[in-house]
C-alpha cells in the first residue's frame, strides 16, 4: 500500500478521494491539538470501518500494570499510558432514519480533507449516497481553540441533494471509551455522573488509580441555511453516554448545520468539585463568541505563532510542506505554558510508547522552543526536570546508587520511570547527559544564567554523582571505563565504553565542577544553600575529577577513528549500501541478536556526540568519522536523519544534507517507516527544524555571539527562518546568491557570518 | 522463615508437626511421580489454607500466548506451559457434617508426613480436633504405581477417638482446575463429558489448542476396621466434577477407610475414543490387585531401581538423605521408556519455567541415566533431539541462518522454541554445543556408535553448520569471533567471544568433521544417505575447518588465564568474599545492569568447559582457572555447585568439594534459594549424582576404559555407587582406607584406578 497520497501544498495537508485503507493514517496526519488537548482526525459521524479513536488531555495518564516476559529487579510496577479520553466530537447523523456511515454508503465522491496549518483548522467534505439512495453533501470544519484551550468547535453541515429528508443530528459525549494500548484490559475510566442542563451536557469521569477528575462537556446550536433554529432537543443518556437529538425535515438543497462546542475541564486546572461550573464558563465564552468568531480568533492566534516560527522554502513545495507540518505539530503538542507538561513522542496523535518525556526533549526539542518562543518556554522544560530531581535520585537508589546520585528515567510522566526493558531502562543512561547538556545549551543560547543557581546546579550535581559512581576503574586499561550501556544507537545493547556515553559522562563532570565554581564565585547565597543541601565537598569534587580526567575512549589507530564502543571493529563490516534491500528495515526483518552483532547503526551515536560538542573536534575529524560511520547507519530511528543532515551540511555535502532533510521532514507525510497509522513522530520534528536552522543556516552560538554559515541546497530558490535571540528577533533569508539578515528589537546586534563579525541594526536589512 | 525442617533420615523425607507456612514447601518436597504422571503432595481432603495444587501428566502441555513487554522479531508466539491436570486425588471428608480441613481445625497434633523413598510411597498422619469437638485420627498412604503407570492409589483411614460420628468420604474428580502459571487467564481445559458406571467415575477433558484428550478416572472401596463394606454410593456431578458419597456411622475408635484408585488415560497412549475403555481396564487391574498388593508391587519396583541407582553414604545422614532425594526424584520424573518425553526442570513438582527440555538434559542428566539405566534410556534422550532436528533447522532459519543450519531451542516441549527473552532465546546458543557433546559422550561411555550413523550425524551437521555461520571474521583480530552471546553464566548477556561458547563451537566443528570421516569409512550406506540428504561437500567442510582452526579465544597474558569473555578484566574485580552479605543473592537484590557489569558468575562457565573437555587441559591449568574464577562465582544457579564440586575434588580440595556437594544435594531440602514452594530443581539433581560418581569417585571413560580416582571427604566413613558400563554392573565402595570394586556380568573388565590398569572379574571383590 502506497501511503504517499498527501497532495503537496505550501500551507495545507490535503487528501482527495475516499480510501478506507488510508483512514487510520489520515487520522494521524490530520491530528489537531492546542497544547492542552489534542485528538486524532476521527470522523464526527459514525464510522464502522477500521479506525483508531483517540482524544487526549495533556497531563492525564494511566499507570497501567507493567507487562513483561521475565521480571527484573528495579522494573517499574506501572507504566504511564497515554490515555484516550472521553469522546466529545461525536455527532451521529441519520438521514431518513439511516445512519450516515462512510464505510457503508453506496458511494462516496468528492471526498476531500484539509488540515490548514496556517489557520489551525481541519475540514472535510464529501458527497455520499446512502443505502436509501439519498445523496447528501457534507462539509465539516473543526478546530481546538488556542484562545480557549478547554474548548473545541465543530461546524457540521449537511445538504440533501436529491430529495427532502428528515435529518437528525445526535451530538453526544461518550466516556465508554477504550485504549488501543492496554496490557490487561483494565478499565481506565470511572464515570461518576452524566447530567445535562438545557442544551448543555456533562460527563464527569475520573481516571482509575491516578484519580484525574475530568468533566467532558458539550453544547450545540443548529441552523438551516445559516439561520439559527430554536429547538428543544431530546436528551438521552446511559451510564457513560449523553446525547441530544436535533431533528429537522430538511428540504432538497437546504443545508442543515450544527455548531457543536465541547471539550474538557480537568482538576489539573480547577477544583475537582467545580469542573461543571468551569465547563459552563468555557461554554459560555465559546457560544457567546460563536463558531465564526472563534475561528477568526484561531486564525489570528496561529498567525502569531507562524509569524515567529515559520520557515519558508521557495521552489520546493514538498520541502515547504514538510517543514511547516513539523512546526505545526510541535506547536499543537506543547505550548510551553505549563512546566508540568512535556513533549510526548507521539504528542496527541497516538498512544504508542506511553509516557510523555524522553531525552528527545533535551536533545532535540529545546533548541526549537528556545529559538521560536519566549525563553520562558525552554526554561519551563528545564524546570520540569528540576521538579523531578528527587524522583531521579530515588530511581538511582533503586539501582544501587547513593549519596544523591540521580538517574533520570528513560520515559516518564510524573518523574517515575515507566519503561521496562532492561537494556534501555537500566542501561540507556546517556539520557542523563542530555539533561545536563540542555542546561548548558540553554545558558549558552539565552545568556540567562539564573536557572543554574536557582535549580540547574542541583540537577548537575545529581548527574555528576551518578557518572562518578557509574564508572569503574579498569586495572587492565589503567583508565575509568563505563560498562554495560546502551548508547543513542539502540542497535547495540549492554556494550562497554560507548564513546558517546563516556564522552558525555566526562563532560557532565567537568561542566558541573566548573559550574559549581562559577556559582560559588557569583552567587554565594545560592552556593551556600546548595552546598548545605547536597553536602558537596572538595574531596568529592576531586574524586569526580579523577574519573573525568582518566576516562577511557576507545580508539582505533588503524582506522584513525574513535570506536563507537569496545569491539566495534570485530564486526563484519559490510556497509548498508552492500546490504540486500530485501533485508531492510532490519528492525522488521531481523531477529534482535542479528541486529546487535551487525555493524548497523540505528541513529547517530558518535556523530551525535560530535554534534553536541563540535567545538572539540576539527572539521577534518568530523569528516573522517562521518565517512566511517554513516555508511553503517540505517537511520531506522526518526532522530537520525536530522543530525546527519546538519553534519552533512557542515561538511558541504549539500546533496546528502538535502536527502536527509527530506527524510526527516517528510518522515510521516511519506510514511518512511510504515507506521504512521500509530501516530506521528513529534519529537523528531524539532530535529527537522534544526536541520534547516543549524544545518543549512549553520546557526550556532559561539562566545555569546549568534553566528551563521548559510548554505542552500541547489533544489531551492531560497529559504528563510526567524529566531528569537535574547529577546530580539532575527530573520534570516537565504537564496542561491546571498543571505539577508533583519533584526527586530531595540538595539544593534553583532553576529558572525561565515566567521566574520557583522553588526545588524533594528529594521535595517543587511545583505551578505 | 526457616525451612530447614526436614528430619534427617537415611531413606525417608520426614516432617513432624503441622505448620501452615510450610505447606507449599512440603507439597514440593514430598511430590510423587512415576514417569508418566506426577503430583505435588497436596492433601486429599479439603484444605482452605495457602496451597499450590498440581497434578501433571507427562507430555501434556498448553501453548500459552507469549507475554512480553516489547516484542522482538523471532520470538515464539506461544510458550509451552506445564499443565495442571484434573484432580483425581480429592476425597472430601465430613465428620458429623463438618468438613475436615486442617486449616480450620481447633487443634492438630501428631502431624507427621513421610516420603518413603526406598519404597516409593507418601504417608501422612495426624490427630485433629474439629470445631464440633470430635477428635479424629487420620492416616493416609498414597503412591503412583510404577507397575500400572496410569494408576495411583490412596488409602485414607479415619478413626473418631472421642465419640461415635457419622463420617462421609466424598472421593471426587475435578476438571475445574487452574494453572498457577498463566499469562492471560485463558481456560486451559475443556471438559467434554462427566460420567459414571457403578463405583467408577470418568471425566473426559481435552486441553485447549493442543487437543490432548484425557480421561481422569476413579473407583473406591470402603472398609470398617479392615472389613470391606458393600455400599451403593450416591453419585453427584456437575459440568466438571464427579463425586461419590460413602457415609457410615462410625463408632468411637472404629477405623473407617477408603481405598481410592485413580489416574489418567491419555490419547498419547490410546485411541482418543477408547480412553474410558482403557481407564476401566486400568481400574480393573488395580482393584483386582487391591491396595495392599499394589503397594507390595510398588516396593519391589522401587527396590529394583535402587538396586541399580542407589548411592550409599556412611557416617553422614544429611548427605545420604540428600543424594537419595536426588536419585529418587530423577527416577520419579523420567523413566526413559518414551523417546517423546524429557526431563522438565521442575519435573512433576511445579509449573515454573514451562517447557520440558533445556540443555540441562544433555549437560547434566544424560550421564546419570547412562550409568544407572539400560543404555536405551540415554539413547532415547538423544533420539528426542534427532526427532526435533527439522524444527531446529526451521528455528535457525527464522533467525537468518540457512543451508540446514540447526539451532535447537532454549526451552521446548515439542521441538519449537518456547522461551522469549532475547538475551537467552537468541543468544544463549551454547546449548547447541551441549547437544553435540552428548552424542560424543554417549558413544564414549557406551561404545555404541550406531546412533551416530543412524541419527546423530545429521544432528552434528546441522549444529556444525550453525557455528560456521554464526562466527564471523574479525579483520582486527585476524581470527574468527562469535559476537553477541550469553554463555552458561547467565549473569553476562550479549557478550563477545565467550570462551566457553567459542571453545564448544570449534569443538563441534572438529568433532563433526572427524565423525563424517568415520561414518564415511565405516558406514558407507549411511554416509551416502546422509550426504545425499544434507548435501555436504569437501568445500563446505573446508570452510567449516577454516573457522574452527582460526577461532579466537580471549586470553590474558598478565593473569595467565583464558578470559570468560572479551573485556572481563575491565570489571571491578571484587571477590564474592569481599561482597557485603546483605547484597546476596544478587539476583534478588540488584538490578540487572548491576549484575551484568559486576564480575559475579552465576554458574560455572569457563570451568564448565574445562569439565567437558578436561583432557585438553592440565591440572595446573584447571587449578589456575579455578583459583581465578571461583572467587567471583555466586552459584546462584542450581547447576553450579555440582561442577565446582567435581573440579574441587579433582584438585584435591576435599573440604571445598564437600561443601559444594552438600549445597547441590540439599539445595531443595534446605531451600538454599528460598523458592522450594515453586517446585524442585530436578535437572540439577543429576549434577549431584555426578558430583559423587565423577567428583569423589573420579569416574571417567578414557580410551574405552572405565577409570576411577577415588577420594573421600573426611566427614564420611564410606560411600558406594554402582554404574552400568557396557552391560556390566560395577559396584564401587570407597572408605577412608581403600576402594573395593565388584563386577556383575559375564566377562572380566579391565578398569583403571588412579592411572593403573586393574582387571576385575565377575563377582570377585577387588580391594585397592
Amino acid at each position: 500500500m502506497n501511503l504517499d497520497y498527501i497532495i503537496p501544498n505550501n500551507w495545507s495537508i490535503i487528501e482527495e478521494g475516499f480510501n478506507p485503507d488510508q483512514v487510520k493514517a489520515s487520522e494521524s496526519l490530520f491530528s489537531i491539538g492546542n497544547g492542552a488537548m489534542g485528538q486524532r482526525a476521527n470522523f464526527e459521524e459514525k464510522y464502522s470501518g477500521p479506525t483508531f479513536q483517540g482524544s487526549y488531555i495533556a497531563g492525564v495518564y494511566y499507570p497501567d500494570k507493567t507487562r513483561v516476559g521475565w521480571w527484573k529487579n528495579g522494573y517499574p510496577e506501572y507504566f504511564a499510558k497515554v490515555l484516550n479520553a472521553p469522546n466529545w466530537i461525536g455527532i451521529n447523523v441519520t438521514v431518513n432514519n439511516e445512519e450516515l456511515d462512510l464505510y457503508t454508503c453506496k458511494a462516496v465522491k468528492n471526498f476531500r480533507r484539509e488540515l490548514n496549518m496556517q489557520e489551525g483548522w481541519l475540514s472535510r467534505s464529501f458527497v455520499a449516497t446512502l443505502q436509501n439512495d439519498i445523496e447528501v453533501e457534507v462539509q465539516t470544519t473543526r478546530f481546538l481553540s488556542l484562545d480557549l484551550d478547554e474548548v473545541g468547535a465543530i461546524d457540521f453541515k449537511i445538504t440533501p441533494l436529491n430529495s427532502d429528508a428528515e435529518i437528525t443530528f445526535q451530538p453526544y459525549l461518550d466516556s465508554g471509551i477504550t485504549n488501543e494500548d492496554t496490557n490487561w484490559d483494565d478499565k481506565f475510566w470511572d464515570t461518576l455522573n452524566v447530567s445535562h442542563e438545557n442544551n448543555q451536557a456533562f460527563i464527569q469521569a475520573k481516571t482509575m488509580k491516578t484519580d484525574f477528575y475530568t468533566c467532558t462537556f458539550m453544547e450545540s446550536q443548529v441552523y438551516i441555511d445559516g439561520k439559527s433554529v430554536v429547538t428543544e432537543p431530546a436528551f438521552s443518556s446511559d451510564s457513560n453516554l449523553a446525547s441530544f437529538s436535533y431533528t429537522y425535515s430538511v428540504k432538497q438543497n437546504e443545508t442543515y448545520a450544527i455548531h457543536k462546542f465541547g471539550g474538557y475541564t480537568v482538576d489539573r486546572n480547577h477544583n475537582k468539585n467545580e469542573l461543571i461550573t468551569a465547563a459552563k464558563s468555557s461554554l459560555s465564552k465559546a457560544t457567546t463568541a460563536g463558531f465564526v468568531q472563534l475561528l477568526e480568533n484561531q486564525k489570528q492566534a496561529w498567525a502569531k505563532i507562524w509569524d515567529m516560527a515559520d520557515i519558508t522554502i521557495e521552489g520546493d513545495v514538498k520541502a515547504q510542506q514538510g517543514i511547516r507540518f513539523n512546526i505545526f505539530h510541535l506547536n499543537q503538542t506543547y505550548s510551553g505554558k505549563d512546566a508540568t507538561l512535556n513533549i510526548g513522542p507521539k504528542g496527541f496523535t497516538g498512544e504508542k510508547y506511553g509516557g510523555s518525556t524522553y531525552w528527545d526533549t533535551e536533545a532535540y526539542c529545546i533548541p526549537f522552543y528556545m529559538a521560536t518562543k519566549d525563553q520562558e518556554v525552554a526554561r519551563n522544560l528545564l524546570t520540569y526536570r528540576y521538579n523531578h530531581l528527587e524522583k531521579a535520585i530515588e530511581n538511582a537508589e533503586k539501582l544501587g546508587f547513593k549519596n544523591g546520585a540521580a538517574l533520570y528515567p528513560m520515559v516518564t510522566m510524573n518523574g517515575e520511570e515507566c519503561h521496562n526493558e532492561w537494556e534501555i531502562t537500566f542501561e540507556e543512561i546517556h539520557r542523563n547527559g542530555a539533561i545536563a547538556f540542555a542546561i548548558f545549551n540553554y545558558y549558552r543560547y539565552t545568556g540567562d544564567f539564573s536557572y543554574i543557581p536557582e535549580m540547574g546546579l542541583e540537577v548537575l550535581i545529581g548527574i555528576a554523582r551518578f557518572w562518578h559512581q557509574r564508572a569503574n576503574f579498569s586495572g587492565q586499561k589503567n583508565k575509568y571505563v563505563i560498562l554495560g550501556v546502551t548508547g543513542p544507537n539502540e542497535y547495540e545493547n549492554n556494550i562497554n565504553n560507548n564513546w558517546y556515553t563516556n564522552y558525555i559522562a566526562k563532560w557532565c563532570i567537568d561542566y558541573t565542577v566548573e559550574t559549581i565554581q562559577k556559582v560559588k564565585e557569583g552567587y554565594g547565597d545560592d552556593y551556600k544553600r546548595i552546598a548545605g543541601k547536597t553536602k558537596i565537598s572538595h574531596e568529592e569534587l576531586a574524586q569526580w575529577k579523577k574519573v573525568a580526567d582518566n576516562m577511557y575512549f576507545p580508539y582505533s589507530e588503524e582506522k584513525n577513528v574513535y570506536l563507537q564502543q569496545d569491539g566495534f571493529l570485530d564486526k563484519e563490516l559490510i556497509t548498508v549500501a552492500d546490504l540486500d534491500k530485501s533485508q531492510r528495515p532490519i528492525n522488521q526483518k531481523w531477529s534482535w541478536d542479528r541486529i546487535l552483532r551487525s555493524p548497523y547503526i540505528k541513529q547517530a551515536d558518535l556523530l551525535q556526540g560530535m554534534y553536541f560538542f563540535e567545538d572539540k573536534f576539527t572539521t577534518e575529524e568530523l569528516e573522517r568519522h562521518f565517512d566511517f560511520y554513516e555508511p553503517f547507519t540505517v537511520h531506522e530511528s526518526s532522530l537520525s536523519p536530522c543530525v546527519h543532515s546538519i553534519q552533512a551540511a557542515k561538511l558541504d555535502r549539500m546533496e546528502q544534507a538535502y536527502t536527509f532533510y527530506l527524510r526527516t521532514s517528510r518522515l510521516d507525510l511519506d510514511d518512511y517507516n510504515h507506521e504512521v497509522h500509530e501516530g506521528l513522530h513529534i519529537t523528531s520534528m524539532a530535529g527537522t527544524w534544526m536541520s534547516i536552522v543549524e544545518g543549512f543556516g549553520g546557526m550556532r552560538v559561539k562566545n555569546d555571539t549568534l553566528s551563521f554559515e548559510p548554505k542552500i541546497p541547489e533544489q531551492w530558490k531560497g529559504y528563510s527562518f526567524k529566531v528569537n535571540f535574547r529577546h530580539q528577533i532575527i530573520t534570516v533569508t537565504v537564496n542561491q546568491n546571498e543571505t539577508q539578515f533583519k533584526l527586530e528589537g531595540d538595539k544593534d546586534l553583532t553576529i558572525s557570518v561565515d566567521g566574520k563579525a557583522v553588526t545588524i541594526s533594528p529594521n535595517l536589512l543587511v545583505t551578505i
